[in-house]
């Protein structure tokens, strides 16, 4: 792994500019190297400043997040797509201006529960319309990733293997899967082959429970998780996240079904984190060496 | 266990007397001994001729639902309560017609993914809508069981321990609860400790695999599963579900995300089951055995 | 998988001519298509006419053993070598002439519970002695196969890492693994990747549960198992091990420590665990196709 | 839990006083308030002094043990059970004069592997000697418990199951038992059920992984056995428990077929085992207080 980082809604719903900059310090002393803002309003905050502040604790950004009904690139109104790509673009060059490496999330489709079937037509609006934006992602030196959710999140891409299949139909090399293991425990048959199917198109990895609460408490299993990522050579970033009615979004909290309080204090929930993830890669390496030694 | 049952959307969207006919034979000739009929709509079925033919072939009927925004007994606008008690009060009596047994399933609010924080207010609502119920269904000889589902498809009650406080609100002896693995996954810590814990208000159990796909291909743990049934002697019903995009109600289609083919053909799916939930059934009790023999 | 076989201990103590042929029957009777004859006394039998009622019965015999301590061919004493590769190479022609296809177990040491470290010379000693019962057996038309066991049954082989590094240094291709999942409960940090190093020079795979009694019932993983196999593209054979006091070779069970009844009716065992094993195997191809279908 | 311990072979051979002295010392350092010596050796060592270090750095001593088949109470020969009461009786003394709390292991048989079944009259011959010795734990203050082993270290108790009817049948009251997770991976269909079966007999815990390395990386599921732990509300005491060849006491090594290498720093393994241990008992508190949470 690169960099182990953590979900700012961890720390801060998000709103101020003064909540962003102490998640980015709690962050930083809590050991994480990078951070995640979802549904960053660029117009709300003075970018350059958490850049600034962000590179002095030489914490990573990246930003995620899902488009809304109206700027669906995975519609087959073209005002929509059209609104979409315009999104995306603009979100790609908010990324740059607040010095972050990455553009993750729910780019390809809105991000809430559908009550249409996909279509053939939409996933393709939606393919040129990451294509597109991958274009400006390059000139930008961001990085575009993928999040592959559950079917209550996105009607579009659910498992790795469609996303697979949809960065082979964008025709570029520059897009990747985003993979969640919450996610993933809701839409795979086998998240660990998952993973491995995935391999070097894997680039960002979230960590989280399947009931989104404390890492280790709940039904998935990590050491199957970390097994395959030591098994693909995963050398790129890992990000805990975890939610709360405790601290919230109200945005983010309404689309991913934050009903219940699964913790109060986030210090330790962090500071577990922090230890959990590195005690499993550890043990997920030792595993492989210890199984290959003769 | 009781009588080991299969979801009738196994076999058919359920639109017409005759699919729910050939439900029942199916079940029948696959030796299930129990069908679920979800979202019945009692005005389009000759009830009668369906609970003589259930009869004749010694198949126990349970109806499931949920509600509809407008009939939500959870919410704060006393017409959708109102609407919500007639709504309940007609379904028991339906179940009563149609010679059912039982009748569960989202009973307490609507089915769907909520855009509101639940209130106390509204659980209050649904409790005394419940007990309301539960009074009709008593005098109907039909059994009320509360499905405890995931936070996509509820926002009151997403977990056995919410359950159990929740029928303790209602005052009454005679509400239960209805678990599935499916739903579990999602939102318990530990399932096997969740079932533990409802214990005898335990009456009512669906078994799915994550994706809603084939059973034994996915994540679920079935063996804690079985061994927590066993454990708390567990001797009521247990109902197969698995949902694909191959066969369809919209509805339920829809508000269960039903967006992929995870089989086509449901034969060899129904057979593969019943050898599965009975295979399982016979090694908890053996491992149970085998644990205490000295 | 190429066929499906199961240890004749299942049936018989093996001690009479009768026994082994009723063996046969009841393999053949339950759809088994192998048998595995342990520590079989050519001397004892009419090997003709075994070889012909397997023929019949469309069944492929193997046979399997360990060496006893004066045969040690690990040993560092020459006579002990020399004695054990004559056992094997005796052996190898026994197989042969019963009609059998493998030889496997414990060929490279002895069978039971050291009270002395393994040795480098010892463990050339053995890779010589069973490269050149290897030419033997080519010569035989018997495969060779080395069963890697738990440390109590043997101190020199207890991991597939360990297996594959003797058979290179054995210097010959026809060697190969006999992997068995009680034995890799043990010893194996991780069943599944063990089995996914051993590659194409698996040849040979036992199934047992951990306590050797019903499969599934204890603790062995065998979604992970099978899951491992299926990568692989495993196309050799599986076999069924499963030992109680109720029926028992006094040497066998006392190499293995058969102290309890796990079972004493084998007829349901044996249907038991042709029933789980082919839908596992259904289950972890099934698992496989739904992870890369997109 | 009561108190967190470790196995001093983590440590040393224990064949010299500065050897178990630097144990006590290690132990301590790394935040352990136990420590388990096996195969004491009272003529050997100044008990008053180590009594006297383990008291200053507030360490709890156990010691454990197995019978020499000379002193086999399990024995049909009465003067190996006379001869093995001694020995009980002995060490129980040696417990007391070393300021130790308790004494345990294989005290009901020999340790190693049989080559003989094991008898009635064997069994309750075992059951009168540890009634006696009990006798004397009771005057000396010492706590006794039987260690439940696998089937290779002994034919006599290999389950929990087993330990629990041997006591009833010991008369007793005050004898408890000593599970272990490396033995109840080869014993138990279900370990996390034995440890509910044993409830308040079980008095002391040994943590060891499937191949006596490094916790978490192989297949014991610990997230089970803690869980268990935490249902039974265990109050007693964890001993971490790990061999390797590059430590060892030559007479347990070889009765526990240490043949490789696991490990060859100390230091980083009781350090990881500690954090391990801690965070696996605070995740299963947290997994019972979130599934309970309404």
């Amino acid at each position: 792994m690169r960099r182990l980082g953590i979900h700012s809604f961890v720390w801060t719903g998000g709103q101020t500019q003064d909540g962003l900059e102490m998640a980015l310090e709690k962050s930083a002393e809590h050991g994480y190297r990078m951070i995640e803002f979802a549904y960053l309003r660029p117009e709300r905050f003075d970018l350059d400043r958490l850049a600034t502040k962000a590179k002095e604790l030489d914490i990573d950004i990246v930003v995620t997040m899902g488009l809304p009904a109206a700027a669906d690139v995975s519609s087959e109104e073209p005002a929509a797509v059209a609104k979409g790509r315009a999104f995306l673009s603009d979100a790609v060059k908010a990324v740059r201006d607040i010095g972050g490496i990455r553009l993750g999330g729910i780019l390809y489709s809105m991000h809430g529960k559908y009550d249409r079937m996909p279509t053939e037509r939409g996933w393709m609006n939606s393919a040129e319309a990451i294509a597109a934006t991958a274009h400006v992602a390059r000139d930008c030196g961001v990085e575009l990733v993928l999040e592959i959710v559950n079917r209550f999140e996105s009607n579009l891409l659910n498992t790795a293997a469609q996303g697979l299949k949809f960065i082979a139909d964008t025709g570029r090399d520059d897009v990747y899967l985003h993979l969640d293991s919450f996610h993933m425990n809701i839409e795979e048959a086998d998240p660990a082959a998952a993973i491995r199917l995935a391999r070097d198109k894997l680039t960002y990895y979230h960590i989280g429970e399947n009931y989104r609460g404390y890492l280790g408490t709940g039904t998935v299993d990590f050491d199957a998780v970390f097994s395959a990522l030591v098994d693909i050579d995963y050398d790129r970033d890992i990000v805990f996240e975890s939610f709360s009615s405790s601290i919230v979004d109200e945005g983010l909290s309404l689309a991913c079904g934050i009903w219940r309080d699964t913790w109060t204090d986030n210090d330790p929930l962090a500071a577990h984190a922090k230890t959990f993830i590195e005690m499993k890669w550890a043990e997920a390496q030792r595993r492989r060496a210890t199984n290959a030694a003769a």
